[in-house]
Protein backbone atom coordinates (compact mmCIF):
# COMPACT_ATOMS: atom_id res chain seq x y z
CA UNK A 1 0.00 0.00 0.00
CA UNK A 2 1.53 3.55 -1.48
CA UNK A 3 0.41 6.54 -0.50
CA UNK A 4 1.14 8.78 -3.10
CA UNK A 5 -0.87 11.83 -1.78
CA UNK A 6 -2.02 13.49 1.06
CA UNK A 7 -3.94 16.37 2.73
CA UNK A 8 -5.49 17.81 5.66
CA UNK A 9 -9.15 19.03 4.96
CA UNK A 10 -11.07 21.58 6.47
CA UNK A 11 -12.55 19.69 9.67
CA UNK A 12 -9.07 18.10 10.20
CA UNK A 13 -9.97 15.06 8.64
CA UNK A 14 -6.20 13.54 7.24
CA UNK A 15 -7.09 12.61 3.20
CA UNK A 16 -4.38 10.26 1.94
CA UNK A 17 -4.49 8.38 -1.42
CA UNK A 18 -2.77 5.41 -2.23
CA UNK A 19 -2.66 2.39 -4.25
CA UNK A 20 -2.26 -1.05 -3.92
CA UNK A 21 -1.76 -3.63 -6.15
CA UNK A 22 -2.08 -0.81 -8.91
CA UNK A 23 -5.90 -0.42 -7.73
CA UNK A 24 -6.10 3.48 -6.33
CA UNK A 25 -8.31 4.30 -3.07
CA UNK A 26 -8.60 6.85 -1.06
CA UNK A 27 -8.30 6.91 2.75
CA UNK A 28 -10.06 9.52 4.83
CA UNK A 29 -8.99 9.58 8.97
CA UNK A 30 -10.25 11.68 11.72
CA UNK A 31 -8.01 14.24 13.62
CA UNK A 32 -8.18 11.80 16.82
CA UNK A 33 -7.15 8.88 14.88
CA UNK A 34 -3.99 7.68 16.29
CA UNK A 35 -1.74 4.30 16.85
CA UNK A 36 -2.60 4.74 20.65
CA UNK A 37 -6.51 5.51 19.53
CA UNK A 38 -7.43 3.67 16.54
CA UNK A 39 -10.29 4.34 15.31
CA UNK A 40 -13.05 1.99 12.93
CA UNK A 41 -13.28 1.76 9.31
CA UNK A 42 -15.78 2.20 7.44
CA UNK A 43 -15.46 1.18 3.80
CA UNK A 44 -17.31 3.09 1.31
CA UNK A 45 -18.92 1.31 -1.39
CA UNK A 46 -20.05 3.45 -5.02
CA UNK A 47 -21.24 2.12 -8.30
CA UNK A 48 -18.53 1.89 -11.74
CA UNK A 49 -18.64 5.66 -12.37
CA UNK A 50 -14.87 5.92 -11.37
CA UNK A 51 -13.73 7.83 -8.02
CA UNK A 52 -13.44 10.90 -9.69
CA UNK A 53 -16.80 11.25 -10.39
CA UNK A 54 -18.06 9.86 -7.31
CA UNK A 55 -15.37 12.16 -5.08
CA UNK A 56 -17.49 14.94 -3.89
CA UNK A 57 -20.40 12.35 -2.76
CA UNK A 58 -17.60 10.07 -1.28
CA UNK A 59 -15.70 13.01 0.68
CA UNK A 60 -19.01 14.24 2.09
CA UNK A 61 -19.87 10.66 3.56
CA UNK A 62 -16.71 10.28 4.58
CA UNK A 63 -16.71 13.60 6.64
CA UNK A 64 -19.67 12.82 7.90
CA UNK A 65 -18.21 9.57 9.34
CA UNK A 66 -14.93 11.49 10.92
CA UNK A 67 -17.35 13.20 12.81
CA UNK A 68 -18.76 11.06 14.14
CA UNK A 69 -15.02 9.20 15.18
CA UNK A 70 -14.48 6.73 11.96
CA UNK A 71 -12.33 6.52 8.85
CA UNK A 72 -13.42 5.83 5.99
CA UNK A 73 -11.95 4.33 2.64
CA UNK A 74 -12.77 3.10 -0.95
CA UNK A 75 -10.86 1.60 -3.66
CA UNK A 76 -11.58 1.71 -7.40
CA UNK A 77 -13.85 -0.86 -9.01
CA UNK A 78 -12.55 -2.97 -11.74
CA UNK A 79 -12.67 -1.51 -15.41
CA UNK A 80 -13.49 2.05 -13.54
CA UNK A 81 -11.91 5.47 -13.60
CA UNK A 82 -7.91 5.20 -14.40
CA UNK A 83 -7.93 1.38 -14.04
CA UNK A 84 -7.34 -0.89 -16.99
CA UNK A 85 -10.23 -0.87 -19.45
CA UNK A 86 -12.28 -4.23 -19.03
CA UNK A 87 -13.65 -5.00 -22.01
CA UNK A 88 -15.70 -7.85 -20.24
CA UNK A 89 -17.80 -5.60 -17.96
CA UNK A 90 -17.90 -3.16 -21.24
CA UNK A 91 -19.93 -5.29 -24.00
CA UNK A 92 -22.52 -6.27 -20.41
CA UNK A 93 -23.17 -2.49 -20.35
CA UNK A 94 -23.40 -2.49 -24.20
CA UNK A 95 -25.90 -5.31 -23.79
CA UNK A 96 -27.65 -2.85 -21.08
CA UNK A 97 -27.37 0.03 -22.96
CA UNK A 98 -29.02 -1.72 -26.33
CA UNK A 99 -31.78 -3.29 -24.63
CA UNK A 100 -33.09 -0.38 -22.83
CA UNK A 101 -33.28 1.83 -26.02
CA UNK A 102 -34.48 -0.67 -27.67
CA UNK A 103 -37.01 -0.56 -24.81
CA UNK A 104 -36.78 -4.73 -24.75
CA UNK A 105 -36.65 -6.25 -21.10
CA UNK A 106 -33.35 -6.38 -19.10
CA UNK A 107 -32.85 -10.02 -18.88
CA UNK A 108 -31.55 -12.04 -15.93
CA UNK A 109 -28.77 -13.03 -18.63
CA UNK A 110 -28.12 -9.12 -19.35
CA UNK A 111 -27.68 -8.27 -15.27
CA UNK A 112 -25.62 -11.25 -14.30
CA UNK A 113 -22.94 -10.43 -16.93
CA UNK A 114 -23.50 -7.10 -15.94
CA UNK A 115 -23.01 -7.69 -11.71
CA UNK A 116 -21.42 -11.05 -11.18
CA UNK A 117 -18.00 -10.86 -13.01
CA UNK A 118 -17.62 -7.40 -11.03
CA UNK A 119 -18.81 -8.68 -7.74
CA UNK A 120 -16.59 -11.52 -8.59
CA UNK A 121 -13.22 -9.45 -9.00
CA UNK A 122 -13.94 -6.55 -6.80
CA UNK A 123 -14.87 -8.27 -3.47
CA UNK A 124 -11.52 -10.05 -3.15
CA UNK A 125 -9.79 -6.47 -3.48
CA UNK A 126 -11.91 -4.84 -0.81
CA UNK A 127 -10.34 -7.81 0.98
CA UNK A 128 -7.18 -6.86 0.24
CA UNK A 129 -7.59 -3.26 0.99
CA UNK A 130 -9.20 -4.52 4.35
CA UNK A 131 -5.88 -6.33 5.64
CA UNK A 132 -3.89 -3.19 3.87
CA UNK A 133 -5.84 -0.63 5.80
CA UNK A 134 -6.31 -2.86 8.84
CA UNK A 135 -2.43 -3.07 9.20
CA UNK A 136 -2.16 1.25 9.87
CA UNK A 137 -2.33 1.17 13.58
CA UNK A 138 -4.37 4.33 13.50
CA UNK A 139 -7.23 1.87 12.12
CA UNK A 140 -8.71 -0.80 14.08
CA UNK A 141 -12.20 -2.89 14.37
CA UNK A 142 -14.80 -3.19 13.82
CA UNK A 143 -15.31 -2.65 9.93
CA UNK A 144 -18.74 -1.45 8.57
CA UNK A 145 -19.25 -1.20 4.99
CA UNK A 146 -21.56 1.68 3.33
CA UNK A 147 -22.92 1.93 -0.19
CA UNK A 148 -23.54 0.35 -3.19
CA UNK A 149 -23.15 -1.72 -5.07
CA UNK A 150 -25.61 -3.80 -3.54
CA UNK A 151 -24.50 -7.18 -4.77
CA UNK A 152 -20.68 -6.17 -3.49
CA UNK A 153 -21.90 -4.99 -0.18
CA UNK A 154 -24.12 -8.13 -0.01
CA UNK A 155 -21.09 -10.87 -0.88
CA UNK A 156 -19.11 -8.91 1.37
CA UNK A 157 -21.41 -9.16 4.14
CA UNK A 158 -21.58 -13.07 4.07
CA UNK A 159 -17.35 -13.76 3.28
CA UNK A 160 -16.00 -11.35 5.12
CA UNK A 161 -16.21 -11.79 8.90
CA UNK A 162 -14.53 -8.40 10.09
CA UNK A 163 -17.29 -6.13 8.56
CA UNK A 164 -19.84 -6.10 11.42
CA UNK A 165 -22.25 -3.79 9.93
CA UNK A 166 -23.46 -2.87 6.80
CA UNK A 167 -25.17 0.27 4.97
CA UNK A 168 -26.19 -0.82 1.88
CA UNK A 169 -28.03 1.07 -0.69
CA UNK A 170 -30.95 -0.09 -3.28
CA UNK A 171 -29.12 -0.91 -6.40
CA UNK A 172 -30.81 -0.59 -10.36
CA UNK A 173 -30.02 -3.74 -11.26
CA UNK A 174 -29.78 -7.56 -8.44
CA UNK A 175 -29.24 -10.45 -10.30
CA UNK A 176 -30.45 -14.00 -8.58
CA UNK A 177 -27.61 -14.60 -7.16
CA UNK A 178 -27.86 -11.65 -4.79
CA UNK A 179 -31.11 -12.92 -3.68
CA UNK A 180 -29.70 -16.61 -3.06
CA UNK A 181 -26.60 -14.68 -1.02
CA UNK A 182 -29.02 -12.04 1.24
CA UNK A 183 -29.96 -15.18 2.71
CA UNK A 184 -26.91 -15.73 4.15
CA UNK A 185 -26.48 -12.28 5.65
CA UNK A 186 -26.63 -12.16 9.22
CA UNK A 187 -25.15 -8.95 10.00
CA UNK A 188 -26.97 -5.85 11.57
CA UNK A 189 -28.32 -4.05 7.93
CA UNK A 190 -29.76 -0.76 7.38
CA UNK A 191 -30.71 -0.08 3.97
CA UNK A 192 -31.55 2.79 2.32
CA UNK A 193 -34.01 2.76 -0.83
CA UNK A 194 -34.84 6.20 -2.68
CA UNK A 195 -38.70 5.05 -3.01
CA UNK A 196 -39.09 7.37 -6.37
CA UNK A 197 -35.94 6.94 -7.74
CA UNK A 198 -37.21 5.45 -11.33
CA UNK A 199 -33.91 4.44 -12.10
CA UNK A 200 -34.01 1.59 -9.25
CA UNK A 201 -36.24 -1.42 -9.05
CA UNK A 202 -38.16 -0.61 -6.00
CA UNK A 203 -40.13 -3.98 -6.04
CA UNK A 204 -36.34 -5.67 -6.08
CA UNK A 205 -35.32 -3.79 -3.34
CA UNK A 206 -38.05 -4.82 -1.10
CA UNK A 207 -37.86 -8.25 -1.60
CA UNK A 208 -33.94 -8.36 -1.50
CA UNK A 209 -34.66 -6.44 1.88
CA UNK A 210 -37.00 -9.30 2.67
CA UNK A 211 -34.92 -12.29 1.93
CA UNK A 212 -31.76 -10.47 4.31
CA UNK A 213 -31.29 -13.46 7.03
CA UNK A 214 -30.59 -10.79 9.75
CA UNK A 215 -32.18 -10.08 13.13
CA UNK A 216 -32.01 -6.57 12.81
CA UNK A 217 -32.75 -4.88 9.48
CA UNK A 218 -33.66 -1.82 8.74
CA UNK A 219 -35.49 -0.26 5.64
CA UNK A 220 -35.60 3.51 5.24
CA UNK A 221 -37.34 4.76 2.60
CA UNK A 222 -37.36 8.37 1.62
CA UNK A 223 -38.39 10.83 -1.26
CA UNK A 224 -35.74 13.01 -4.10
CA UNK A 225 -34.60 10.85 -6.66
CA UNK A 226 -31.78 8.98 -7.49
CA UNK A 227 -29.18 11.52 -5.57
CA UNK A 228 -31.77 13.25 -3.39
CA UNK A 229 -31.06 11.33 -0.25
CA UNK A 230 -32.12 13.75 2.68
CA UNK A 231 -30.04 14.89 5.31
CA UNK A 232 -31.79 12.73 7.84
CA UNK A 233 -31.42 10.18 6.26
CA UNK A 234 -27.48 10.21 6.73
CA UNK A 235 -28.08 10.75 9.96
CA UNK A 236 -29.95 7.54 10.39
CA UNK A 237 -27.59 5.75 8.71
CA UNK A 238 -24.85 6.96 10.79
CA UNK A 239 -26.39 6.75 13.78
CA UNK A 240 -26.74 3.02 12.95
CA UNK A 241 -22.77 2.97 12.40
CA UNK A 242 -22.54 4.77 15.86
CA UNK A 243 -24.51 1.34 17.28
CA UNK A 244 -22.67 -0.84 15.90
CA UNK A 245 -18.68 0.13 15.39
CA UNK A 246 -18.32 1.38 18.90
CA UNK B 1 -61.90 19.99 29.90
CA UNK B 2 -62.20 19.22 33.26
CA UNK B 3 -59.14 17.67 35.07
CA UNK B 4 -59.74 14.56 37.24
CA UNK B 5 -56.40 13.91 38.59
CA UNK B 6 -52.75 14.36 38.34
CA UNK B 7 -49.89 13.68 39.44
CA UNK B 8 -45.98 14.12 38.73
CA UNK B 9 -44.08 11.52 37.50
CA UNK B 10 -40.14 10.96 38.10
CA UNK B 11 -38.80 12.84 35.62
CA UNK B 12 -40.83 15.41 35.95
CA UNK B 13 -43.31 15.30 33.76
CA UNK B 14 -47.24 16.13 35.09
CA UNK B 15 -49.62 14.03 34.23
CA UNK B 16 -52.80 14.82 33.81
CA UNK B 17 -56.17 12.77 33.96
CA UNK B 18 -58.91 15.04 32.02
CA UNK B 19 -62.58 14.41 30.63
CA UNK B 20 -64.31 16.29 27.48
CA UNK B 21 -67.91 16.07 26.92
CA UNK B 22 -67.42 12.67 28.41
CA UNK B 23 -64.78 11.77 27.06
CA UNK B 24 -61.45 10.60 29.19
CA UNK B 25 -57.91 11.45 28.08
CA UNK B 26 -54.56 12.03 29.44
CA UNK B 27 -52.27 15.17 28.96
CA UNK B 28 -48.66 14.83 29.68
CA UNK B 29 -46.42 18.39 29.79
CA UNK B 30 -43.07 18.29 30.31
CA UNK B 31 -41.76 20.23 33.18
CA UNK B 32 -40.17 22.99 31.25
CA UNK B 33 -44.14 23.49 29.96
CA UNK B 34 -45.59 26.96 30.92
CA UNK B 35 -47.64 30.10 29.70
CA UNK B 36 -44.43 31.73 29.19
CA UNK B 37 -42.90 28.97 27.37
CA UNK B 38 -45.56 26.97 25.88
CA UNK B 39 -44.72 23.87 24.58
CA UNK B 40 -45.57 21.63 21.00
CA UNK B 41 -48.06 19.28 21.40
CA UNK B 42 -47.78 15.74 20.10
CA UNK B 43 -51.52 13.68 19.97
CA UNK B 44 -50.98 9.71 20.49
CA UNK B 45 -53.37 7.47 18.59
CA UNK B 46 -53.60 4.78 19.50
CA UNK B 47 -55.95 0.99 18.59
CA UNK B 48 -58.92 0.85 20.07
CA UNK B 49 -58.53 -1.32 22.99
CA UNK B 50 -58.60 0.96 26.07
CA UNK B 51 -56.96 3.62 27.38
CA UNK B 52 -56.05 1.00 30.36
CA UNK B 53 -54.41 -1.42 28.69
CA UNK B 54 -53.14 1.17 26.26
CA UNK B 55 -51.53 3.17 29.10
CA UNK B 56 -47.84 2.06 29.76
CA UNK B 57 -47.08 2.16 26.33
CA UNK B 58 -48.78 5.73 25.59
CA UNK B 59 -46.77 6.76 28.44
CA UNK B 60 -43.63 5.95 27.82
CA UNK B 61 -44.03 7.51 24.43
CA UNK B 62 -45.20 10.32 26.13
CA UNK B 63 -42.22 10.33 28.66
CA UNK B 64 -39.67 10.54 25.59
CA UNK B 65 -41.97 13.46 24.05
CA UNK B 66 -41.61 15.09 26.82
CA UNK B 67 -37.85 14.81 27.41
CA UNK B 68 -37.63 16.51 23.44
CA UNK B 69 -39.83 19.36 25.22
CA UNK B 70 -43.13 18.16 23.48
CA UNK B 71 -46.67 17.81 25.31
CA UNK B 72 -48.48 14.54 24.67
CA UNK B 73 -52.63 14.08 24.50
CA UNK B 74 -54.64 11.31 23.96
CA UNK B 75 -58.70 10.53 24.53
CA UNK B 76 -60.02 7.19 24.60
CA UNK B 77 -61.80 6.04 21.55
CA UNK B 78 -65.77 5.76 21.14
CA UNK B 79 -66.91 2.58 22.39
CA UNK B 80 -63.29 1.82 23.91
CA UNK B 81 -62.53 1.55 27.93
CA UNK B 82 -65.28 3.38 30.13
CA UNK B 83 -66.86 4.79 27.13
CA UNK B 84 -70.63 3.90 26.00
CA UNK B 85 -70.79 0.69 24.00
CA UNK B 86 -71.05 1.06 20.86
CA UNK B 87 -72.91 -1.48 19.31
CA UNK B 88 -72.08 -1.30 15.64
CA UNK B 89 -68.59 -1.00 16.44
CA UNK B 90 -68.99 -4.42 17.78
CA UNK B 91 -70.86 -5.99 15.58
CA UNK B 92 -68.12 -5.52 12.91
CA UNK B 93 -65.69 -6.90 15.13
CA UNK B 94 -67.72 -9.72 15.55
CA UNK B 95 -67.98 -10.16 12.13
CA UNK B 96 -64.39 -9.95 11.62
CA UNK B 97 -63.79 -12.75 14.32
CA UNK B 98 -66.37 -14.74 12.80
CA UNK B 99 -64.22 -14.59 9.17
CA UNK B 100 -60.99 -15.05 10.93
CA UNK B 101 -62.00 -18.19 12.51
CA UNK B 102 -63.65 -19.50 9.30
CA UNK B 103 -60.38 -19.06 7.56
CA UNK B 104 -62.60 -16.81 5.15
CA UNK B 105 -61.05 -13.46 3.56
CA UNK B 106 -61.81 -10.04 5.01
CA UNK B 107 -63.62 -8.46 3.00
CA UNK B 108 -63.79 -4.68 1.73
CA UNK B 109 -66.98 -4.65 3.13
CA UNK B 110 -65.86 -6.24 7.02
CA UNK B 111 -62.67 -3.36 6.74
CA UNK B 112 -65.25 -0.50 5.93
CA UNK B 113 -67.76 -1.48 8.92
CA UNK B 114 -64.91 -1.50 11.14
CA UNK B 115 -62.79 1.04 10.89
CA UNK B 116 -65.07 4.11 8.79
CA UNK B 117 -67.19 4.47 11.33
CA UNK B 118 -64.64 4.77 14.39
CA UNK B 119 -62.86 7.14 11.76
CA UNK B 120 -66.20 9.13 11.30
CA UNK B 121 -67.01 9.56 15.25
CA UNK B 122 -63.12 9.89 16.41
CA UNK B 123 -61.75 12.24 14.28
CA UNK B 124 -64.31 15.15 15.06
CA UNK B 125 -63.38 14.24 18.76
CA UNK B 126 -59.79 14.42 18.76
CA UNK B 127 -60.43 18.11 16.79
CA UNK B 128 -62.00 18.71 19.60
CA UNK B 129 -59.65 17.52 22.56
CA UNK B 130 -57.50 19.94 20.34
CA UNK B 131 -59.77 23.22 20.52
CA UNK B 132 -59.47 22.65 24.40
CA UNK B 133 -56.21 21.47 25.03
CA UNK B 134 -54.64 24.23 22.63
CA UNK B 135 -56.66 26.77 24.92
CA UNK B 136 -54.42 25.62 27.93
CA UNK B 137 -51.50 28.67 28.31
CA UNK B 138 -48.63 26.07 28.37
CA UNK B 139 -49.38 24.82 24.98
CA UNK B 140 -48.39 25.96 21.59
CA UNK B 141 -48.53 24.94 18.31
CA UNK B 142 -47.22 23.37 16.01
CA UNK B 143 -49.35 20.12 17.03
CA UNK B 144 -48.20 16.47 15.52
CA UNK B 145 -49.86 12.92 15.76
CA UNK B 146 -48.12 10.11 16.41
CA UNK B 147 -49.26 6.43 16.31
CA UNK B 148 -52.44 4.88 15.23
CA UNK B 149 -55.51 3.91 13.97
CA UNK B 150 -53.53 4.66 10.81
CA UNK B 151 -57.04 5.37 8.80
CA UNK B 152 -57.46 8.14 11.82
CA UNK B 153 -54.35 9.81 11.03
CA UNK B 154 -54.81 9.88 7.81
CA UNK B 155 -58.12 11.53 7.91
CA UNK B 156 -56.79 14.40 10.48
CA UNK B 157 -53.94 14.84 8.01
CA UNK B 158 -56.30 15.90 5.28
CA UNK B 159 -58.95 17.86 7.43
CA UNK B 160 -57.10 19.35 10.63
CA UNK B 161 -54.77 22.16 9.41
CA UNK B 162 -53.15 22.84 12.99
CA UNK B 163 -51.86 18.92 12.45
CA UNK B 164 -48.30 20.14 10.26
CA UNK B 165 -46.41 16.65 10.74
CA UNK B 166 -47.59 12.83 11.57
CA UNK B 167 -45.71 9.69 12.46
CA UNK B 168 -48.07 6.91 11.42
CA UNK B 169 -48.01 3.21 12.42
CA UNK B 170 -49.12 0.35 9.40
CA UNK B 171 -52.25 -1.38 10.21
CA UNK B 172 -53.78 -4.32 9.97
CA UNK B 173 -56.91 -3.25 8.58
CA UNK B 174 -56.96 -0.57 5.84
CA UNK B 175 -60.45 0.93 4.08
CA UNK B 176 -60.07 1.68 0.32
CA UNK B 177 -61.19 5.41 0.98
CA UNK B 178 -58.02 5.48 3.31
CA UNK B 179 -56.07 5.26 0.12
CA UNK B 180 -58.04 7.79 -1.34
CA UNK B 181 -57.45 10.09 1.50
CA UNK B 182 -53.79 9.19 1.43
CA UNK B 183 -53.37 10.96 -1.84
CA UNK B 184 -54.35 14.52 -0.04
CA UNK B 185 -52.41 14.12 2.93
CA UNK B 186 -49.50 17.04 2.05
CA UNK B 187 -47.88 17.12 5.43
CA UNK B 188 -44.38 15.48 6.26
CA UNK B 189 -45.04 12.26 7.28
CA UNK B 190 -42.95 9.63 9.35
CA UNK B 191 -43.88 5.95 8.69
CA UNK B 192 -43.45 2.64 10.73
CA UNK B 193 -43.78 -0.23 9.30
CA UNK B 194 -42.83 -3.81 11.59
CA UNK B 195 -41.96 -6.08 8.46
CA UNK B 196 -42.51 -8.90 10.17
CA UNK B 197 -46.09 -8.43 12.10
CA UNK B 198 -48.38 -11.08 10.54
CA UNK B 199 -51.36 -9.23 12.26
CA UNK B 200 -50.06 -6.38 9.75
CA UNK B 201 -50.86 -6.54 5.85
CA UNK B 202 -47.12 -5.64 5.11
CA UNK B 203 -48.32 -4.91 0.79
CA UNK B 204 -51.19 -2.26 2.17
CA UNK B 205 -48.73 -0.62 4.33
CA UNK B 206 -46.19 -0.21 1.30
CA UNK B 207 -49.01 1.00 -0.87
CA UNK B 208 -50.48 3.39 1.49
CA UNK B 209 -46.98 4.72 1.92
CA UNK B 210 -47.01 4.90 -2.05
CA UNK B 211 -50.36 6.79 -2.01
CA UNK B 212 -49.24 9.76 0.45
CA UNK B 213 -49.13 12.87 -1.47
CA UNK B 214 -46.53 14.26 1.26
CA UNK B 215 -43.43 15.60 -0.65
CA UNK B 216 -41.80 14.67 2.39
CA UNK B 217 -42.51 11.18 3.48
CA UNK B 218 -40.42 8.37 5.25
CA UNK B 219 -41.10 4.86 5.70
CA UNK B 220 -39.17 2.72 8.26
CA UNK B 221 -39.34 -0.68 8.77
CA UNK B 222 -37.89 -2.92 11.31
CA UNK B 223 -38.04 -6.28 12.99
CA UNK B 224 -39.70 -7.03 16.09
CA UNK B 225 -43.14 -8.29 15.65
CA UNK B 226 -46.06 -5.88 16.10
CA UNK B 227 -44.86 -4.60 19.80
CA UNK B 228 -41.15 -4.71 19.15
CA UNK B 229 -40.59 -1.54 17.36
CA UNK B 230 -36.83 -1.02 18.03
CA UNK B 231 -35.65 1.98 20.27
CA UNK B 232 -33.69 3.25 17.96
CA UNK B 233 -37.21 3.23 15.68
CA UNK B 234 -38.31 5.48 18.78
CA UNK B 235 -35.21 7.93 18.23
CA UNK B 236 -35.57 8.25 14.68
CA UNK B 237 -39.48 9.26 15.24
CA UNK B 238 -38.67 11.90 17.89
CA UNK B 239 -35.92 13.06 15.81
CA UNK B 240 -39.17 13.34 13.09
CA UNK B 241 -40.47 15.86 15.67
CA UNK B 242 -38.11 17.72 16.47
CA UNK B 243 -37.48 18.99 12.70
CA UNK B 244 -40.96 19.85 12.33
CA UNK B 245 -42.33 20.93 15.87
CA UNK B 246 -39.57 22.99 16.72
Amino acid sequence: MDFTAERRLDDGVLERSFTLGGIPGILWTPASASAQAPVPLILLGHPALGLDTMYPRLAARAARSAADGFASATIELPGSGERPRWPAAEQARAALRRAMAAGEPVTDEIVDALVLPLVDEAVPEWQGALDALLSLPELGGPVGYSGGVISIGVRLAVVEPRIVAANLYAGSFVPRATFDEARQVTIPLHTLLQWDDESNDRQAALDLFDAFGSAEKTLHANMGGHTGVPEYAGDAAAQFFTRHLR
